[in-house]
């Protein structure tokens, strides 16, 4: 059976590797890379140079011919050269007509240009059909075949046929094409590869301006105040007591900060009586890095579960513990269990752990391909309802935990509240609002507004 | 450089931005955001309406037009109107023919009308290309632009041009749109966003009643019936304690339920000879909500772990440490090491780590995008052999964990069996059969009739 | 308004449930399968079959006809049947010309033939369009209804349109059509079902191994030396004290070796002063299956914390604690803090946890929907940034851990140094080297290398 498939096969033998040649144009690192990577994957190659100087740099199996005449050779050029050279493809827009011209150009900074490169090369070159594709690719993962980031290759252009062409290419390279429709996405694509973490940075700064000032605030209280007035030298809290004391904290406060913007556009709605008006800048600011807000609470509230569970394993725990006990045993008395004692310590933990659970589910319904696979519907109800449950239960946990110290003057070191009470008041914040906001008097003409209903209608503007 | 790019600019000053002009027939809530969320990101908008009363409710910088003239702006009209309006529209048909209508209409349940509303319309209007998309995207996301739900908008047609049009607007708005095929589809788009975890409702209940079964069982066992007969009152074991006995016998339970309906199959599949009849209903829907009883599973396991883990930590346990220490420090004596229960103790904790373990690298493979990234053969190894291997696993836990209790009288409080042994009942009958299963007489005939094989070949029907 | 919508519907009652008839060559396991779904999912189906004989396996629903008159009625022909058979059709050329022909055959090992059996199809048939899919479903999946696992199909062929019909019948069936693009990716379609996690196996094995040995070696020293020269029998360390002493070595050394090969690569480039020649080949496999490795030292390293967490629930923990404190006890004597150790017992712990805290978010960010959302120069900071300090801090964590016994000649039992001690050989050499690397004068060359620079450019060859 094999014999008599390899029989036909001889009747068309190199068919199944035909693949048709691509023209480079430019002969810098990142046209090299690419220029290997085709000739890899059984890409013909042909380099458009000026000069033949510098050939001995470009892949061994590649020609290289005035731009002109590799031009000719193919259906396909990428253009690798920079945006302020484009300007010398000019007189050759005889020989560039009809072709695929593909833009894999990046700049150095953010909307550099008032037009994306490729809108300009096609505004230059209005015969060719250009194509924006590779740029958000790396030239050093192309060279080194490890590719373990993202494999997808953002693909713009107003020709489908000539973006169908490049994208054949970009799956024979062995990646992903990904189809962002016109040229008009080409702005965006070459912006991509130079942000970093943009939606993350006033996340992490806030969490980083407010974790500071917690744990300087709990050293103070914690160690510094000991060693003053207890003459007791606790500087290794500075491991796991002060931040397990200020993971919490933040955790909890963030929490509350994810759900604060939600509870002011509320009153704000309510207050304007419409909804097609805009929110003051600084709220859609924050309403837009509130998944960024609660990922960093999860990533301390994760802390503070492990830094937690980690305690009887201590030197300092086992040393307390057996001080404890031996004190009862020397004194030859054994304690009765204290029930409330009890109650509240399970309690506590309880409603820490379930709080805890619902916060990890939130964390993993916001992984992108799972909140794609859920509806809007969907996705409210897991992140409204079991949100507020969330924080209620973290509130309740904090609450329990520090109950007996409340309207305790001992607990007010230095005439301060400790650092769970200053943790506590912006979720008991957003607790109290939002239970004001769902009794139906409040809750009816909200929902109207939601709806479109405005209270005042701008008739008279 | 930045000046040469800049000149040759100003010779199309506003291609790059060049958005065509899109028409939406009604001003009701949706239209309006679609509305002000189009103009925002560039697009020149034109709103048909029967009067111009309303007007100053829709966006400033749209217009206003009669159907007819609005129609005649644009290429792509949007019917922002319900269903039941929809034959106002058969009058405008010659307006309309060969524009692009995108049908964004919602019903308020599944399958309300016989045909989908996208379908109705365009049987309406045959000379319109009909576009299925945007209905689900909330208006209320669109308007605050918080989208941080899915941005992905189903888009399906029976026009290739239409779609692709609808499509570039969609990337315009910053969505995502994703291809369903042709119109078909449309009914399944309508119906997506009202479906509220249609898989999950079976499982949830299923757990909602078993659980309070359990809770109950084991309220009755452990605090009620110490209280009873020794007096003592255990009630903050409502906690920790009764939770952290019903999550782990939920856990095991679920996750034999997971591989019962596989075990049920291939019984009847070997009790009828061949695979080509379907099974009945109830275990047809069994099998389909294997995933999310797995889920719910891991889960009860997981919260198992977090409350396990926590025991050290609290009151009433140090108490009970601290006791037993002082009795013996008292009697002047120290308990020489239990070989025996130093095993027993190690091997059930290992077990029960190893299976939860493999446990959560099932729930991991079962994240759509992991999942996606596996073949079937590799689903297949992981769901079933390791799946199998984690139920072992727990099973050996539960079993290592009452030992010693299974034959002890005084064990079975009231005559009832401990909620362990309850929960043992599912997996080891799972366990057993598999075990038959897997033995070459009956492994034979079950993997010829998997691979099409039939005993009783159907010849005379 | 019900009334009035159902009144049109009258007009075309059958319009919404149009679909195409399909054709089927080979009433085969697979081919019967396909007929199953396609029949429930409203498709007619007609099978083309050399005899009628076998009809009765086949759906009740379908009909039966000869080859030749069953591609009549259908624009799409599925062929079920195997490669070694295909010529057959080589007569019926003349029906099949211009049909839709998809090729849904696998191969029984990688790469069996020289060409994919949908382009052999294709010399075979050069008037039809052949298009390849459906071969990465299970029939199993499709017969009994439960596609769990991926429901993606991918497609791949020449002609557009041909793809766009196979496309809708995959939607048609409640699948997920993947478009791949010409034909030429036929054959990594048809590798794709045979493998089963290619890229794990090197790792696993090496795991494997290395794993085996730290157990022997660990097992000798802490379980079999302590019983011939203490004559204590600790044999129930096996289920928890040795694996917590080998999983941490295996996540150690293991993500030791992730960073190895990039430390490797650097000095190779420096060497031979060029990127442009590639590395020696087993680099190239060690560098593709980083994030293999990385992985399994994550699972490792997640096992050790768990291990690690459950000590103070151990029979032997309690036991050990309780003698420790009794005799402390009864010699009436209290410990004081010895406060270095608390030190180092605290600092030990918190490196690991934060550690372990980084690791985990590696492998998240590693999950394929997290690294499609992030851009190259992102994930490059979390890996190469996060991935150095997790690194550096797991490395000190281990350190500390074993701090004061590295000079103690009662740590090396038979003269043999610990475990921990052989786990820091690998991740030490490469935080070395990676230190003497970001000098600048190392840094500095390096990097102009990687940006295309070459010490000795090949204009000589």
């Amino acid at each position: 059976m094999n014999k008599n498939s390899s029989n036909i096969m001889a009747l068309a033998p190199n068919t199944p590797n035909k693949r048709e040649t691509v023209c480079i144009f430019g002969t810098g690192d990142f046209g090299r890379a690419l220029g290997h990577k085709m000739i890899q994957s059984g890409y013909p190659v042909v380099y458009g140079s000026r000069s033949t100087q510098i050939s001995n740099l470009i892949p061994k199996d590649a020609e290289v011919l005035s731009h002109a005449e590799a031009a000719q050779k193919a259906a396909v050029i990428i253009i690798a050269i920079q945006r302020q050279h484009y300007n010398f493809l000019t007189p050759l827009a005889e020989a560039l007509h009809g072709k695929v011209l593909v833009d894999i150009s990046n700049n150095l900074k953010l909307n550099q240009y008032p037009e994306s490169n490729a809108e300009y090369l096609a505004q230059l070159l209005p015969g060719s059909k250009v194509v924006k594709g590779f740029n958000t690719v790396s030239a050093w993962a192309l060279q080194s075949g490890t590719l373990d980031a993202s494999r997808q290759v953002f693909i713009c252009g107003d020709d489908v046929e000539a973006k169908q062409m490049v994208m054949n290419i970009v799956r024979g390279l062995g990646l992903t094409p990904v189809d962002k429709g016109s040229l008009l996405a080409a702005q965006e694509i070459e912006n991509y590869p130079l942000q970093l973490f943009p939606m993350w940075k006033l996340p992490i700064f806030l969490s980083l301006g407010l974790g500071l000032f917690f744990f300087f605030y709990c050293l103070a209280l914690d160690v510094i105040h000991t060693y003053i007035y207890e003459n007791n030298n606790f500087s290794f809290f500075i491991a796991i007591t002060v931040p397990n004391r200020v993971f919490p904290a933040m955790a909890l406060t963030l929490l509350g900060l994810v759900y604060l913007p939600g509870v002011f556009a509320a009153i704000i709605q309510l207050y304007r009586g419409t909804k097609y008006r805009r929110f003051p800048d600084w709220l859609d600011k924050w309403m837009l890095c509130r998944k960024q807000l609660g990922l960093i609470a999860l990533a301390f509230a994760s802390l503070h579960a492990v830094f937690t569970l980690v305690i009887p394993l201590r030197a300092f725990s086992s040393w307390r513990t057996s001080r404890k006990i031996i004190s009862q045993a020397l004194n030859n008395e054994t304690e009765p269990l204290d029930h409330t004692n009890a109650w509240l310590s399970d309690s506590y933990l309880a409603t820490g752990m379930l709080g805890f659970f619902l916060f990890v589910l939130l964390g993993i319904t916001s992984l992108p391909s799972v909140s794609n696979s859920v509806n809007w519907r969907e996705f409210r109800f897991i992140q409204s309802k079991l949100g507020y449950l969330a924080l209620i239960l973290c509130t309740a946990h904090a609450m329990i935990y520090g109950g007996k110290w409340f309207l305790n003057p001992s607990a007010y070191k230095w005439y301060l509240p400790d650092i769970y009470m200053l943790s506590l008041v912006v979720p008991c914040a957003v607790l109290v609002v939002k239970f004001v906001l769902i009794f139906p008097c409040v809750d009816k003409p909200l929902t109207q507004i939601r709806q479109g209903w405005e209270r005042n209608p701008r008739y008279s503007e």
